[in-house]
């Protein structure tokens, strides 16, 4: 599994008080830490913390790699933001992210291949999230058949089923863990999946159970990736062992700690 | 999920001071327990704690069936022991277990006929338990033609994929939950899947945690039963979280008791 950590987002209230204040420290011990708890890749994402989310993209990811050299994950709506990101990026960036709309997986798709940076695809477009299983799978289809045929390697292609809270949309989890069955099946090799865990628990009393079982359920159903907050011990111990029980490392009585050490 | 309690155990040393003493108390205590829990059914197993097992399993059920009128899985590898509980039993039984073994097979198949039980079939065979998918499919498709043939209702039919230790049969985990997604495929309407899960963690530091994150895997995959310590608090708590994630039940902020008080 790769983590993708979720905490560089202006929505938290510390990152929004770095990216206004210019405070590097801030952002830096947050991405420190991300990396230290297991992140592979930091997810960057301005959010509503500037007016200039270009100029403050751009801060946040110089910021970031003076203190880190882990690959980062260029999160916003809005493709010039995205593209201030990869521009500032020394490694192979993570486009987060387009949708299936023609025109933004056009743009989008251009700029992963002029950055040669990965691209994330969330199976949704401009008729919204589709409420069933085969609809979402089309989308992921129509993205990466856009992708490949701009000759970006499958590897490089990254689908999200979309996640939505259990609270407001109960119906649409267990289509997303089938969901992430099916996008494996699309291409040999098969594109890598991901999602944006913690949605699935907005407004949910215990977030963090919640979460780790979305979690543990994902990855029964092969997920790849997962955005989400590695400082979360439980949902990190959880990972780790639902890897364990898919066999993809050996067992040893250390295991939790020996797979930390190995990232 | 139906949680079936495998505290009444001769191999736990409570449990065996109760059968050995005739202590009535231990054995009730442990049956209430496992049932105010949320166990919905409750294995009963002499285990090694009696040499005249046949005697002793009739006296844990009637012990049993005292205090509690939660049905009960008469667990035994002897088929006289087994007949011996099923005999005691007030409610309708499980029979746990049979395997693919023709003899077995036939002869337990008669009990669960004569005694209108259900009957619990293991995946492995005389030749032991299939090293692959395909082989413990076909097992169980065996065990559950055979039940069929002598009018044994596909709902009275539950099968148990073999749950072997992470530890010691590491790539024996992915196997088994690919096995209970393709149980479910085998009639219409399917049979049930069960497993004995805490088999899975033997020998393993952390038990609970690799146990309750097994089952969350299994569930993913469809499980229906399993064979738990229904006391171990963590482990309901995230069982009952992964079926809200299957949309089993509408979410409401105190879901964890509400379901507990719906059993």
């Amino acid at each position: 599994m790769i983590v993708i950590g979720e905490r560089i987002n202006g929505m938290f209230k510390m990152v929004r008080k770095g990216i206004q204040e210019k405070d590097k420290k801030i952002i830096q011990d947050i991405a420190k830490k991300q990396v230290e708890a297991g992140a592979r890749i930091l997810d960057v994402n301005v959010g509503p913390a500037a007016a200039d989310d270009v100029a403050a993209m751009q801060w946040l990811v110089e910021t970031i790699q003076e203190v880190t050299d882990t690959p980062l994950s260029i999160d916003s709506a809005k493709p010039p933001v995205i593209e201030a990101g990869l521009k500032a990026c020394k490694k192979k960036a993570l486009i987060n992210s387009t949708t299936g709309e023609q025109a933004k997986l056009e743009t989008l798709v251009g700029l992963a291949k002029k950055y040669n940076a990965g691209l994330l695809g969330l199976c949704m477009d401009e008729k919204g999230i589709p409420d069933n299983i085969q609809a979402r799978v089309e989308i992921g289809l129509r993205i990466l058949a856009c992708a490949m045929e701009a000759g970006i390697p499958t590897d490089d292609i990254h689908l999200d089923p979309v996640v939505l809270p259990v609270k407001f949309g109960q119906a649409q989890t267990p289509m997303m863990f089938q969901t992430i069955r099916e996008l494996k099946t699309l291409s040999d090799p098969a594109p890598k999946t991901v999602v944006g865990l913690s949605n699935v628990s907005q407004g949910c009393l215990d977030r963090p159970m919640v979460n780790r079982i979305a979690l543990v359920m994902a990855i029964a159903n092969g997920l790849d990736e997962a955005i989400v907050d590695p400082m979360d011990k439980d949902l990190m111990n959880s990972m780790i062992t639902a890897e364990l029980l898919l066999n993809k490392f050996i067992y040893c009585d250390s295991y939790l700690t020996a797979y930390m050490k190995a990232l």
